[in-house]
């Protein structure tokens, strides 16, 4: 077998067989096929596209280039939640110990990304002394005891996606529906669970900036897991605007507290139980979305959600003090308000330029050595749809510098104020197997 | 600029700017840019194409990435002739001493090439003592002085094409016009000719193997001619067989010494008058090409272009005696005859297969290092729409080994015979600017 026989294949639109993506998948795990003709490859699958059974194969071929995650010694359906990325995304802070709460089994793996704001690990350090540094033994203690655990990404999980996403960022071949989708699903299926829910985001602030593209890409997931068995289901949410109100680390931290107490956005606490009752049906433990949404209610009313978010922390030692208390978490120094520079109607909220303002802040990292400044961050005031008066506050600041003015100004900017707009829908879709 | 961004503008099929091509050409050509880039671009290029002012700002910065040939102390309009290659293809040979003789200067370039024989260099070696080395000094005055003259390759002519040829060569991006048209037109016009007569073959034993594709690509390289300043014309022509009887570097020498006698195949000796009556026409010596083919047809009948050939093979070395007495080529040991299996008439010959017949015989290179045999090769005794009984002879060999059986087999595997076709048409169509 030789790789430019298998380029030639694909630039005439053939489609590959399993034997060919294995050999051009282990190749270049193994760095016997070079750069310049995996990248001549991508770019063949990017105009040509991958049929259904290739999509598959590419997907469990970067699952096989390295290390699986074995969950089976934890009892129960494990199921796995996906968010392929937004502003404010708060919902994982939430759902895992609101479905933890039905005695369904969280075993999460989770690392610092890039991004507007820190991962999932950021936030939860909010609460201080919390770390994943855990054995994967006493993972899966965790989880078996409390149903919810953390655990650092192991280094050797689909190197094969790894190499082949680094090499995709500098040539151009990014946004390829068969490549992201087996890319997300290679690292949910090598992470071990048994189901996945995917929140698909779609506008401005998601990858996936139009409905169509989003749909295509849920889809082509939804199907990859249903070609390798694993239950998989897809949500397409909004993400034209942030999630909820706020963004950085500990105030999404404090904004999850408050959802699980019920007193959070209706927007972030809609989505948690969408994403949440399909994880629960997944996970059988409902034999409906009405009976598992109200079970998930019920453990939000009665305290149980919150309960196991403080033994959760407290597990990985973090401080359980915040959920009570959340003015234990990092405080930021300066409140600024971002006043409305006309009265009106907001019409618009441009996500991703917001997430920028954020991470201007020192909320996110853009490379992999930036510091994450836990307490800084935006509380918006004001979102699409509501009414504001010129010099009214549209975002709340919080800051550890003085001098914020450009990000003051990236925020008027990117705040559309005029003729009255209805909120966005937040959910679009529902894609199953 | 950055290589990721031209990428990405071709990946969306938009047209990039010269200082887009350049920066992409030079940042290769240096080094800068990393094979698995260009690559990506490449393979961006073959599917989304490029417009016809990419093409031409393509093919000069391949033409500045490199050493540049001035042929301006030469008189008169320089006319260079290139063949997209084929099987027997002798009308180099005939071609530069036929024109030389109209006064037409004749300042050629030539390497060894890989192939079903060798190139016109090897060719122009069977005229024992023929040589290149010479210096650009004396190549300026010998063409000053008999009009005709044959240099080596220069090493550094449009590095970007032969790094980027490679680099095409293993990642399945050699079949693409704009690459193949900049490619082939960045050699010509950086070895300085004035105006350029393109042979593009068609069948079988061309690189294009259909006439639609052929058309395209012959277009495409006058259309950058055009674009770039140099008149430019080109004639599609058969290579569905091979073009004239001998393969092999003596017997084509033979053939070409023939037909410049006026007694060579017909083939041959039309394919030459029409590509010689353009080059005339180019050279601005007829004012039609009637005129121009009398003049050609003129210097045959009157022995001129017999003797120009003499003083140009004597010129740089060579023994000017085989013109007069073919003998004196190198002689193959043994002749052998291949059979016709069954009696009717020539359907097709493939060419391509008949050539690596040549090949085994070792009358071409496979790899850099192989040395030709000038003297073996194939004489064929039937061509398309001949009509032969079983037991006749198909081709002769030229060998210097006595086992050829393989090359038997492949010859009759490679002639189908059976009911009447007339021969194939030999000259599709010619494409001016």
């Amino acid at each position: 077998m030789r790789i430019v026989d298998i380029i030639t294949k694909k630039v005439n639109g053939k489609a590959l067989s399993p034997a060919e993506i294995n050999f051009f998948i282990q190749g270049y795990t193994e760095g016997t096929i070079p750069d310049y003709q995996a990248s001549a490859l991508l770019m063949a699958i990017f105009f040509q596209d991958m049929n259904e059974d290739e999509r598959a194969h590419l997907t469990m071929a970067m699952v096989n280039s390295g290390e699986t995650i074995d969950l089976s010694a934890i009892e129960g359906i494990k199921v796995d939640k996906h968010s392929t990325g937004g502003v404010g995304d708060t919902t994982t802070l939430v759902l895992a110990p609101l479905v933890a709460a039905l005695d369904i089994p969280v075993a999460k793996m989770s690392g610092r990304g890039l991004g507007h704001t820190g991962g999932t690990l950021d936030k939860l350090e909010a609460a201080t002394g919390f770390h994943l540094e855990i054995s994967k033994e006493e993972f899966i203690h965790l989880v078996n005891q409390n149903k919810v655990a953390v655990i650092g990404q192991s280094g050797n999980l689909t190197p094969a996606d790894k190499k082949l996403y680094a090499l995709r960022d500098v040539t151009g071949t990014v946004n390829s529906i068969p490549l992201i989708a087996s890319s997300i699903m290679s690292k949910k299926i090598a992470a071990g669970s048994d189901a996945i829910v995917l929140d698909v985001k779609t506008g401005a602030g998601a990858f996936m900036k139009s409905l169509e593209d989003s749909i295509e890409l849920a889809e082509a997931m939804v199907k990859i897991g249903h070609n390798v068995g694993r239950h998989t289901m897809a949500v397409i949410s909004d993400m034209s605007q942030p999630l909820g109100y706020a963004i950085g680390n500990a105030l999404e931290m404090k904004e999850a507290i408050d959802t699980l107490k019920g007193e959070g956005p209706e927007d972030l606490m809609e989505l948690s139980l969408v994403l949440g009752s399909q994880m629960v049906m997944l996970a059988k433990k409902a034999t409906s979305l009405e009976e598992a949404r109200k079970k998930l209610i019920e453990v939000i009313k009665n305290g149980k959600a919150l309960e196991k978010f403080k033994l959760f922390l407290a597990s990985q030692g973090g401080d359980p003090s915040i959920v009570d208390n959340t003015d234990n978490l990092p405080q930021a120094k300066y409140k600024i308000e971002v006043p409305a520079l006309k009265s009106g109607f907001v019409r618009k909220i441009v996500a991703d330029e917001i997430g920028v303002a954020a991470m201007l802040l020192g909320a996110g990292r853009a490379t992999k050595d930036d510091k994450v400044d836990l307490a800084v961050g935006l509380m918006l005031r004001k979102k699409v749809g509501d009414e504001v008066k010129q010099g009214e506050s549209l975002v709340t600041i919080y800051a550890n510098r003085e001098d914020v003015s450009s990000v003051i100004q990236k925020i008027q900017d990117n705040y559309e104020i005029g003729e009255f707009v209805a909120a966005p829908k937040l959910i679009y879709q529902t894609i199953t197997e």
